[in-house]
């Protein structure tokens, strides 16, 4: 069938999606997310579109509206005429219906989904099938191990030639908890390399990557990361910076309207990260509390097993922490608030809960690259300032300012405790909204810095935490809810 | 956050939905898929829409695109201020996570999901989770009573005075198979009142509606709808007619991908139609046939006894008849071909297998409602033409024509015997393609007409069917299919 192409000047998320108008649909035999092959005439150029239909009259009889993929892989205009057909199913679908009938699937299997995936040859509506199934049915540690590399596959992989590459992972929920920012660095003075990719926030108040960002670019090409890494032994950027195919990302896509979190596709999206940078050694920190990601230590330990089992199928040998997940680590919360604490840590001062837990860490990941007195090195290397001196490489090796200096948010709130007590409870969801409303992450020096800890004695009109922001609707809005809400529970 | 309105011009099919830069999203703190509240300034209108995120600079920061159905429905323009914050799911979503985790919901849950799909609450990755919840962990006849009632409830339902309503269905895959069209008026003229529903086409050659529309129009309203049936005991129209809400056909969309067909929603599917025309008596025919749409009788056995039951909950007397789908039924295929072979059986002649097929269903239907010598009174209401006066008045109340008169294909191609020997198969789905590929059900006039069926001893040379079209390349097209593929097998 010959139609006119209407470019529709819009993106379909990088899918190939073309819109037809009903009759045609019909003419042709096809079905709303049915898939066509369209051509240029006279050309053996083509690509594989999921087709919705048009009812109205948006898309008259003879036209085909055409999303931006479409229209650039094939080089197309408004007005053209080009050639359609019906095309069949890619193979996945039938996997991915293979998978819902409960059947386990092999490493083939799970290649060919995750690559229809990446070359955006499924539709949402087949993803979201694919992790209903691994939802309801489990996925196998076997699967769990496919699903990991066929991931990895489609990145770019570090390759060094040492032969202990160590890394780090934190299942997340705590504001602040910015130990990357020290560990790091530690660990690279300490001659183990740590090339470490981090995220950006989406509803925290602030990813590590933000964080870093408030001093050096995070986003670098591989060849660039890699030249870092060979020259500071650490890097600290974001992890799309190798992965941007983004299988993981779609898959999450699907999976945030009901919140799913298949552990096997969780195992998975946190180790092929680990795959991907070459990693042999890895400290997984699960922190438990009520409002963190994991909320019980029954989950935080099936966690822990399948990772290190999983790991050891992967060829990484994982250790678990389970960390302490009830109140946020350290006091700012927000990028320049957040690295402020992390410069202080460096400098031997700073929170000591963050100071803490970073050398836990570290001194954890020695020990699994074999060092005696880890604990002591750890404390040496971040005393001497060694840990700061190599801070301050690595962020100059990223493209950043010489002379570190955070900018002060224009406005600021003190929010002050209502009664006599002391402090029971700080909700990490509180801390985080609260921050996100002041302007934080976008707003790089909004935010807010918590003043208390959990088990401290306050008084009435004592302050409890600092809102800074620069704008003042924002800070507001961020006053108001932190005074509607009682996250900073007192008894 | 006050944005600009982007309108971008197109319809999102049926939904509300939002394109977002995802700088502003990440101001926002959404997530793709999560949802907005849109309003304009100083009203009180708004609606909830889902929200994708723009990654290009298509929607630039501080615009928002909007597709038709929300420009709609706040009466938006471009270029407009519009106020948009984050809303909360919709409360289906944790129904539907529910479903998913294996547990049952009640009579207030589905109308819950149902009305929110009505509503266009529910994105389609959200519809297809419910579908793959009902999919993996079955759905138990109350709930498929649960899910029949809510799809009848945002329907227009017909209600006569009548005690006895009688129906019938076909779980269709037959080419032709045209029953409907003669069973009504002979129902119609026994005294019982019979408002019949039909489909058109999707990957078949022509549906009943298809069919019927080659002598009146089928797309009513239901106060139309209602006056014919009181004054013609029968009427055949499109269903879509009763049913324009589409909670049906929007899980019909996304269950097509993986053809996915959860034996509790296609009972669900089908009993929500009789409930619709106010059904009391209600005939099931279930063809098995390797191409048919049932293709065991262990399948047809185990739909049959949930129809019996899920019928008995509703309040409807079901009988379901297990027939022969081992080929098409009639020798028509196409719009006007089947018509031409209705108008034949009701003018006592014609294809004998329809003839029975159409005799048998309306025996049994007078026989559910009490009928003694049912099978005379057919035969008496077929034989002395008074099913055809019923025909023409029904089809005249509908709108049509007074003088039934079928055009004729102009193009046409004998498709003959490659051997002598015994017709051992004629496959159903290959009928449709050729007739398909002719040009219908779109060209009502062509598609195909069958000469011979299973059984019967051909020569060489002796004609098999006849491929009607209007189009040399559309003719040849079916010619060449026909040519290439075994469809009708002799032995």
């Amino acid at each position: 069938m010959k139609l006119l192409v209407k470019d529709l000047d819009l993106n379909a998320g990088g899918s190939y999606v073309a819109v037809i108008n009903e009759k045609d649909a019909t003419a042709l035999g096809v079905y709303a997310l049915d898939r066509i092959k369209i051509k240029r005439l006279r050309s053996k150029k083509y690509v594989n579109a999921v087709i919705d239909i048009s009812v109205g009259h948006k898309i008259k009889e003879g036209e085909l509206g055409l999303f931006d993929e479409v229209i650039n892989a094939l080089d197309l205009e408004d007005g053209i005429h080009i050639e359609i057909e019906p095309s069949p199913k890619p193979l996945a679908t039938s996997l991915i219906k293979k998978k819902l009938d409960g059947y386990q699937l092999n490493k083939e299997e799970y290649l060919t989904i995750i690559n229809d995936i990446v070359e955006n040859k499924l539709s949402e509506v087949e993803i979201t099938y694919f992790v209903a199934a691994c939802h309801i049915h489990n996925m196998s540690l076997n699967e769990s191990k496919y699903l990991t590399e066929a991931v990895a596959k489609h990145s770019t992989i570090l390759k060094f030639n040492d032969k202990i590459i160590l890394d780090k992972h934190c299942i997340g929920g705590l504001p602040n908890n910015r130990t990357t920012m020290i560990v790091v660095p530690i660990i690279a003075t300490a001659g183990y390399k740590i090339p470490k990719t981090s995220s950006r926030a989406i509803s925290s108040a602030a990813g590590t990557s933000d964080v870093v960002e408030t001093l050096a670019p995070v986003k670098l090409t591989p060849k660039k990361v890699k030249e870092i890494v060979k020259k500071t032994n650490g890097c600290m950027i974001w992890e799309s910076s190798l992965n941007p195919s983004g299988a993981d990302a779609k898959l999450i896509k699907v999976r945030h309207p009901l919140r799913l979190d298949p552990q096997g596709m969780l195992l998975a999206s946190i180790l092929a990260k680990k795959k991907i940078v070459g990693a042999t050694h890895v400290l997984i920190d699960i922190p438990i509390g009520e409002t963190a990601k994991i909320k019980t230590k029954k989950k935080a330990k099936s966690l822990s097993r399948d990772f290190i089992k999983l790991g050891k199928m992967l060829g990484m040998k994982i250790k678990v922490i389970i960390t302490d997940g009830s109140q946020p680590i350290g006091n700012g919360v927000g990028p320049t608030l957040e690295a402020r604490d992390v410069l202080s840590v460096l400098h031997n001062d700073g929170p000591s809960d963050l100071r803490d837990k970073a050398i836990q860490i570290a001194t954890e990941l020695l020990k699994m690259a074999g060092e005696r007195n880890a604990h002591t090195r750890v404390l040496e290397i971040l005393e001497s300032g060694q840990a700061y001196s190599k801070f301050k490489e690595i962020i100059q090796a990223q493209g950043g300012r010489k002379n570190i200096k955070l900018e002060q948010a224009k406005l600021y709130y003190s929010f002050t405790a209502k009664k006599n007590g002391t402090i029971k409870k700080i909700d990490n969801k509180y801390i985080a909204k609260v921050a996100r409303l002041a302007g934080s992450p976008q707003d790089f020096t909004a935010g807010l810095y918590i003043r208390t800890k959990v088990g401290e004695k306050v008084k009435v009109g004592e302050e409890l935490m600092t809102i800074y922001a620069n704008i003042q609707s924002k800070l507001n809005e961020a006053k108001s809810y932190a005074n509607q809400v009682e996250g900073i529970e007192i008894h």
